[in-house]
């Protein structure tokens, strides 16, 4: 029996939920369309053929509360689910605080994060509609380390372009994606005209997610085999990752706590969707009240600076028009260590949920989540990614502001990868050279400018 | 309910085992003792006095079958123990074998290997006695980052000597043991004697197991608060990675199996051990049969080329004499990237019971220890660190003779850790520039010369 004093809380393999939750039929509000960047009409699934199945299509605009995961998919999962729910006790005690801190470790699947919970379907879904190939970005390099495994499970190729500030950060990325299969370039690259356009500009770029995801695209569109894989922001990518919080309500119950906050960090925003949504669902329905908070980087601070506004996913301006908090789709981030976060915008799911005021938002700089991330790891034992090193910090806030009112508070966070691939980062961050990027108000305010009036 | 069909089996915190095994006890014939390097008389427990608290001594000689592991101890375990045990459908359907294969897996642990198993205990024991700081060696890093991680735990100071040519291709272990607020020297070092003679005699020393011992002995011995700590060869070493075994029986057990073949990586013995020991007590206690097969490098093959003869443990000839299978305690092995099995020595305990025939020993070049990893990693999803790969390899030979003889032949290895921080290995294994080392039949053969005559 599964305890609050337990280091872990553990579902076995025939616990694991099924089915993937939908938020959307259940908001008071839809969110706003995708449009066509060239009619300005809301987008219909034709206009994504090129890019993706039409499985994951209906999907992504699905009204269906739940969708079943197929049977192939939940066979792949159970290499590493269900993941383990663990109550942070060395970090309480360190802390000295009442909290009891909680979090939903998705270190354990084979890339070492959350990413592979969309990656395996991604791929199922392109394999039954026989795809051979799939493109993809990426930043941190999570996201092309899981679709290189997935790609590896149903025998296909996999082609990942990595930005290149932090393809030169992580070298032990290129060599993980190629032990699963993969290949891997640096973004901007020469193999693509959007990748041309962007050196030519600017031999030095340090590239970017929006980059990236205009070379993968334009190299997966024209060819009928090969499509296009996305990793964060789209709807049908936060649904694969309600896995997540589904476990964490199970286990949760298991020990029969409600939590008071959740805390998780965002970049796309999929991990906190995932581990977010279905707690969501509980508020809406009057069984808990958590309050729910979004940290993200304060280089790159969409939800909290970013305007609500149409602007496309990608820096070409190749993708659909989607509503989102953005800093403008050609802003480039300052190279900070997350390079998962490292994104224009947010997903426009949790872009319409913080406009419903369902969730708050609040951004910390890089110093302060490598502190935490330090304390962690020398009190919980695991090194963590550089991006759940936000959701660290904001938890330890939360924690010591429970210490000081002495409230007995339940923090549920998202730790959704580890550091192993990113020591370079730690290795800086101890030798004195990390610095925190000043709000670059004005490259802000310049990339702002040139979102399209819709 | 486990079942076989299940992709892992899974012990709660409250299923974990309680007490290591002592295998001693159960052997037909007591293993040879450890002698004065002077006198020549079997060492007693003072001669261990400068290097190791009472309590790990006591156990080093104990003749109890069964220990009991500290509350403390346990806390601490349940922070990744019990690990799981895999059942690898993956690489079965890959091999297209009759085979079933398990493998029990330690990289959940913080360290990422199975090293934190006796790290843990052994800052226990040495706080409990007033020690304040460790000093260690390290190879391939796993042993170092455990010990690290422990003192931390324990809040203790950590100082390791890292084998230069480890130290050198795996930067991220540097950062990975700083961040569990370790201290790291490449060895050999100048700080110690015997790293500067080493230097001396050839500045560009790749350094071996054996130097860096001598050098994280000498800086311990003389100081009362400070003591050594090492990661395999001692009985009590092997002793507490014996969870693994115990572990691995209660999981087996869940679904009705009993290993026909068991196959482990040796280095210095102590996962091996840890796995088999258990096993080998059920073996002599009549109740299964299984084959036990240990699995070294060509490049250092200790069990399958050395001598059994009384050797030094470090290469200075600072340590008791102890039987062993040795290359000669100054042979310096190949640059390898199985850093953790280039040890010119065996584990005593192992040593002897490869003496009394309970168990089976081969050799295999990295190349192929490689493509297993690689096989491993595309259908399992866990990129294995290059010294379990030796294992992986041995499994798959094994795997695929059952496919030859048509047999449901039941195996069970030990994954010991993970390949995170290994991964410039796999860059090098995919460039084609990796190279298999022939046996260095000349330079072994000079260093037995030096094997002090007993």
């Amino acid at each position: 029996m599964a305890s609050r004093d337990d280091r872990k809380i553990l579902l076995s393999e025939s616990e694991m939920p099924t089915q993937w939750y939908n938020i959307v039929p259940d908001l008071p509000a839809p969110p706003p369309p995708a449009l066509h960047p060239g009619t300005l009409e809301p987008a219909g699934p034709a206009d994504f053929e090129p890019l993706f199945p039409m499985a994951l299509i209906m999907q992504e605009v699905s009204m269906d509360q739940y969708i079943d995961i197929p049977g192939e998919v939940l066979d792949v999962y159970r290499m590493w689910r269900p993941s383990p729910l663990y109550r942070a006790r060395g970090l309480e005690k360190a802390l000295d605080t009442p909290a009891r801190i909680y979090y939903k470790y998705e270190g354990v699947s084979p890339a070492g994060s959350h990413k592979p919970n969309t990656a395996v379907p991604q791929a199922y879904y392109n394999k039954a509609e026989g795809i051979t190939k799939l493109t993809t970005e990426t930043g941190a390099g999570q996201w092309g380390t899981a679709l290189a495994f997935a790609c590896a499970i149903f025998d296909m190729t996999c082609e990942v372009w990595q930005v290149r500030s932090s393809y030169d950060q992580k070298p032990y990325r290129k060599a993980m994606i190629e032990t699963f299969g993969g290949v891997i370039h640096p973004s901007p690259s020469d193999l693509t005209e959007a990748g041309r356009a962007i050196l030519q500009a600017n031999p030095a770029s340090p590239g970017s997610l929006g980059i990236a995801i205009s070379e993968a695209v334009e190299m997966a569109a024209p060819n009928p085999d090969v499509k296009y894989a996305l990793g964060s922001v789209l709807n049908h990518v936060l649904m694969h990752q309600t896995i997540i919080g589904e476990e964490a309500l199970l286990q949760l119950a298991m020990v029969e706590e409600t939590p008071d906050v959740l805390v998780g960090c965002t970049g796309g925003g999929s991990n906190f969707g995932g581990l977010a949504f279905p707690f969501m669902r509980e508020k809406m329905a009057g069984k808990m009240d958590p309050r729910v908070i979004a940290v993200e980087p304060a280089a790159c601070p969409s939800l909290t600076k970013g305007v609500y506004a149409y602007d496309f996913g990608d820096t070409a301006g190749m993708t659909p028009l989607m509503k989102m908090h953005t800093l403008g789709h050609d802003f480039v981030p300052d190279p900070i260590h997350a390079g998962g976060l490292r994104y224009h915008g947010m997903a426009p799911l949790i872009s319409h949920i913080y406009e419903l005021g369902m969730m708050d938002a609040i951004s910390i700089n890089q110093t302060e989540c490598f502190e935490a991330g330090v304390q962690f790891a020398r009190t919980e034992g695991i090194v963590p990614a550089p991006e759940p090193t936000h959701a660290l910090a904001g938890t330890i806030r939360q924690a010591l502001e429970a210490k000081e009112s002495g409230e007995e508070r339940v923090i549920l966070t998202a730790l959704c990868g580890h550091g192993h691939l990113d020591m370079a980062a730690y290795d800086r961050y101890f030798s004195g050279d990390m610095v925190d990027y000043d709000f670059p108000e004005e490259k802000v305010q310049d990339a702002m400018n040139r979102i399209p009036s819709v």
